[in-house]
């Protein structure tokens, strides 16, 4: 195409979203040589297991990951492994023998991207990796470019498609968490070990990565405050519609006073005119307030292997572009650890759900414990259930969380409350 | 910052988005020097009148505005004028002068776009544009890049923030056209001369780009069909509601058959659980359907000073990158004109109200007509009105719009039929 020769691309991984770069490259061939003014070839893939069936000629195909990243004729590597290691002494490996990395692996760079970023840029190599947040979403290029003249005061994102679908089947259909997640096990949209999805872990890498990009200083992965959704049931979700919400799992940068920059995973009560709220089934988003761009929102797949391949393949097309500009590569390192802000100091409204005798004087000591410690409430539903039990849910106004956590430790322990069945915090 | 001298930048331009730039680069300083490893100054400013007052030193200011373009201590020119001439001779200038160019003129680009970014690569600078589409929205880059691979099959975009505006206020006030329209300008949401707006000329220049930019093939503006918001009414407003719909201007580039490709501006009732239709008051949004991706969108405020800086300023981070890395500018020209399909053999549904005689056989008449030309019918709704008057609404099944146009004409002839009011295309 562009009178060069192509340029030679090795994959590591090749499970849906390996394959799907594959069938991109193949498929969309024409226009992607247009558009990149270069040609690609894909001349070594390596895997973990051989015995698999393969779309493509069987003697490209290697299990000896590393004389790939040492192989002199290749150019690119596409690194779809996932987890920590091999992958971060692969990439590395690549880096040092200056080869250009892409990445869909969220967990490699909240751990590793920092250090990996920064020797790719003292290579002059790009070291890429849209497709690690938000699949198919372009999120991690534009906070880098497009909106990186901002401050971002907030950021809020739905992050993981198998939270979403669960819990868009719980509010669609009334299911139970346990129900909703068999479902989403049915469809191939959760794992057989659900953790990682489920417990927030996912969500964590993603985030701490935005916030990374967004205020230029790396936020590791402890300082992040991260809570999954196996606690929320569907008798919180039928309070929340009640009450003008819906619960999604977010994760969320607070950062309007930069002293306090806090990052955190956690289901959250989201009003829902929110542009969120909308948001449904395994579909991602992110919605952040800057301060000169004002409010923006990005939403679509999140992952599947079309969408995550969508991300890879930009990603290639713009480091082909910078090889044929013969221009130095585009990483951009995040610079020094961020200061991170500790949960207590965080202010933000709660919903929580006690079950409790029947019997006068129940609302009087809660009211009273709440108070005690500086939390008003805006909202308040109650319900008579049987065998002298009673349900009460309540709306905070905004709070410390500090102050909110003493008052339900108080009321916890009234004798009248029979325990506390959920506590999830509150955006508006 | 980064040990270098600061890049200095020209602005030709000095009104609410220049200015706009400047506060930016002041209020977020710091931060922007980190993320862009480069230190800013604004040197010389353009402008027309020179009696107006300024927030600057007052002998940086110049109406020599070529004195500008060719003065060689300008690293970079940031184009904010507005209009073709004299903007176009002062990019190509300034390009020829080695000078890097940031617009956010969309006019510019989208009539002289391919000749001057195809100059710039000449020469290995930049030329950006992010914010002459989508304001503070990131979305010509992430068109560029990060979807690059794609081929885009169809996208739907609501650009202009004055329409959305005036559609918003009619639907939610049930206010005539002249009337919201007289509100917009009231507020500084339109111009005392609202045709650029009003009449789709703006909504084209941007849907004209990102054809262009979607298919790395110049969308010339006179390929693109045209239609304002001007005949849109009140009982249109209410009509779409009750079928489920609401009106709102899109730019819509229709590719899913590359030999079809067809752009096109007009209003468009479109179904109310799209997520453009919750896109509301002055707020942009672009939505897409690639091949890879699937469905994206991305949303935020379209225009406006304090948007449109952020998306030049993401530019002049690019930029210093570009200039510190001593590699050359990212330009990427479109290629050649593109061949785009005509009106006629659309295949879309559409949305008609007549007002007719009140009498028998005058639905029977309609039907047959339309019926002749192939066109069925999806749903209807009718009213008596005083003197004898009738008013029926159609929603037709999609057809082609060559026979819908030729069923309309016979309808308009029909002796019962005293006008049609209105007829508006439907995107599902």
């Amino acid at each position: 195409m562009s009178g060069h020769r192509a340029l030679r691309i090795a994959i590591l991984g090749f499970g849906t979203v390996g394959s799907g770069v594959y069938r991109m490259l193949r498929d969309n061939q024409a226009s992607i040589e247009r558009k990149s003014e270069a040609a690609f070839e894909v001349v070594r893939v390596g895997i973990k297991d051989a015995s698999k069936e393969r779309i493509l000629d069987a003697n490209i195909f290697t299990t000896d990951l590393d004389s790939i990243v040492n192989d002199p004729d290749v150019d690119i590597v596409i690194e779809l492994m996932g987890g920590v290691e091999p992958a971060a002494r692969l990439v590395e490996t690549a880096l040092r023998n200056g080869k250009n990395v892409i990445t869909a692996n969220k967990e490699l760079i909240a751990k590793e991207g920092s250090r990996l970023v920064t020797l790719a840029k003292s290579h002059g190599l790009d070291l890429h990796y849209e497709a690690a947040v938000g699949g198919g979403i372009p999120i991690v290029q534009p906070l880098k470019h497009q909106l990186a003249g901002n401050d971002v005061l907030k950021m809020m994102g739905i992050l993981n498609g198998t939270t979403n679908y669960v819990l868009t089947q719980m509010h669609q259909q009334g299911a139970d968490f346990a129900d909703a997640l068999s479902a989403a096990q049915a469809h191939g949209y959760a794992e057989a070990d659900p953790t990682n999805d489920i417990d927030g872990f996912d969500t964590m890498y993603k985030i701490s990565i935005l916030a990374s990009i967004a205020f230029g200083r790396q936020v590791p992965i402890d300082a992040v405050y991260r809570e999954g959704i196996s606690g929320v049931s569907r008798e919180d979700m039928a309070y929340a519609d009640l009450l003008g919400y819906r619960i999604k799992l977010l994760g969320i940068v607070d950062a309007a006073d930069p002293e306090e920059l806090r990052v955190r995973v956690h289901p959250t009560l989201i009003l829902k005119t929110h542009p969120l709220a909308q948001v449904d089934d395994v579909y991602n988003a992110l919605w952040l307030h800057g301060d000169f761009v004002g409010d923006l929102m990005f939403s679509g797949r999140g992952a599947g292997s079309d969408p995550t391949a969508s991300a890879v393949v930009g990603d290639l097309i713009d480091v082909a572009r910078n090889i044929s500009a013969s221009g130095p590569g585009s990483a951009i390192p995040y610079g020094a650890e961020a200061q991170t802000a500790s949960m207590e100091n965080l202010r933000t409204a709660y919903y929580f759900r006690l079950r409790v005798d029947d019997r006068p004087k129940v609302l009087g000591q809660i009211s009273t414990a709440l108070g005690n410690d500086e939390v008003s409430l805006s909202a308040m539903e109650m319900r008579a259930l049987a065998d002298g039990e009673g349900e009460i849910v309540f709306l905070t106004h905004p709070c410390r969380e500090a102050d909110y956590m003493r008052a339900l430790h108080v009321i916890e322990s009234l004798p009248s409350v029979r325990r506390v069945a959920s506590s999830i915090r509150v955006e508006a």
